[in-house]
């Protein structure tokens, strides 16, 4: 896989800060404040909704709609219900009884700022309007209704007990233990793979994708989701402190089941290659519209952050 | 409200035996023993979906159906999805950073038992399984895809940081603090009504009910649910340990905000006597059909647990 020249960089760039906006526009709208008695929660969730996250499953999603022609504005309240469930997830991952983080890209994780009660509530809010939000797309077309039921479901399927919450309770239990490779790839596949491979096929369906575009767009997602998880274990020993905002090391320290503790830090790279160059494969069927996606999975490799 | 006779009082026990029973068997079908690293998150999902409700609220959810026509069995797997709505509701407030209580339905609580990483990840799984079945409902014609689609919508809203989590949110942050009549109608309607609320008009939604049925049912379920909430106070204080399986007098210890602490026993039950009244009048319209909802209804007033 070639390394990213300084064009493609910064065609990258422009393209993922365009998305950002788009999506964090929209999640602003979605998440006025609150007044009564229950207005700090809109705060709660609000703060880590708008914590400097990359936005990577929303933009996937509409990235992945426009390949098979499909309009990014349809899918934008499924975007920013991905980034709901995806903050949902941080909020509780952090919690004491969980991973127990202090900071999270830099700044006081969420019950740290809250408490925890709130801090639970705050995740099972985000989970529960993303939901809202995933039936609240424009549908006029008896097609559009049921492919949105479709998403629904899959999308519920990636995060719930058969996805990524399996995959959390998977990562809790083997804590501190010798695990097998299955178990550490049933982690990452669960914990992470599973929602950004539902981001890619949600916003597939929804563009209006043949069965084959969305399969394959679906071997996309599932290729580049476990490259992801895989560079977060590498970042974790490379990482720089500051560029991370977060301390490294982190993951040896809590005897966290990862990629280069079991295979090593120069074989974990190789798979990961091999996943991206699997993922930018299956994209030549779509031409040049597919170049955000392939600089995306290409970009996995190189990120620091 | 005349109270209910020996007959009514058996012709509801049937009624609520069956459909509790219905309920139960597809709840079995749906959560499956799961195996591989994350199999625990089932039993402890199951641990508490099977621990004795009285699946009153996919009770409603059916029986508002069968009054505007439906089948009952359309809805079912919306009911299903109600029913782990309320039981992640009640995992999570039970956990030691909320309400801590060790017991529920006279058994231990679910963080009791699997600790409470797992309880907070059960949780999160029943809300995500709750909306993969509302996505899962049979459905052919276009009309019935967008009825659930506004029924996500409209359960996602109660149950959500504008509903249920709201009220929690606003009960928690209340405790041991002196609070004013208007907070506490929040917190109850939040609470306890959205849902119940949202049960009966999913129902009335799927069963094809009109938008007036719809309305008057509504108006039926905000009612009972309020009802339901102040009897929850009133046993409480009057209700029996045994029967109803948890230490009683445990809001006062924790300084609750209730209705009996605000407004005293005998003006909180006069409240619901016309709660219940004002849900059986809008009953009216629909003839016999009604009876189930309407016994439900009274007997609120007169449950012991």
């Amino acid at each position: 896989m070639k390394s990213l020249l300084e064009e493609e960089k910064a065609r990258l760039r422009a393209y993922l800060m365009e998305k950002k906006i788009l999506v964090e526009n929209r999640l602003r709208e979605y998440f006025r404040p609150m007044d009564g008695p229950a207005a700090v929660i809109s705060k709660a969730m609000t703060y880590s909704l708008f914590a400097g996250g990359k936005r990577l499953r929303p933009i996937l999603c509409m990235a992945a709609a426009s390949v098979v022609g499909g309009r990014e504005e349809d899918v934008l309240p499924v975007a920013c219900a991905l980034e709901c469930i995806h903050t949902y997830s941080l909020i509780h991952d952090d919690l004491p009884a969980m991973d127990d983080d202090d900071l999270r890209r830099g700044e006081p994780t969420n019950h740290k700022v809250f408490g925890e009660a709130i801090a639970v509530l705050a995740g099972d809010g985000l989970l529960t309007e993303a939901f809202r939000l995933m039936a609240d797309v424009p549908h006029t077309a008896q097609k559009s209704s049921s492919a949105l039921l479709e998403v629904t479901r899959l999308v519920a399927q990636a995060a719930g007990s058969h996805g990524m919450v399996g995959g959390q309770v998977a990562d809790i239990l083997s804590e501190g233990k010798r695990v097998e490779f299955p178990v550490v790839e049933f982690i990452h596949s669960h914990k992470t793979g599973a929602l950004i491979r539902a981001s890619v096929t949600a916003g597939a369906l929804l563009g209006g994708g043949t069965r084959q575009q969305v399969e394959a767009l679906g071997t996309y997602g599932e290729n580049i989701g476990l490259a992801f998880q895989i560079s977060d274990d590498i970042l974790d020993i490379e990482g720089d402190r500051e560029t991370m905002g977060k301390g490294t090391g982190s993951d040896n320290k809590k005897g966290k089941a990862t990629y280069p503790a079991l295979v090593g830090l120069k074989k974990s790279k190789e798979i990961q290659e091999d996943l991206v160059d699997n993922a930018v494969r299956v994209l030549g069927r779509f031409g040049d519209r597919a170049e955000p996606l392939e600089l995306i999975a290409r970009y996995i490799i190189e990120r620091k952050k």
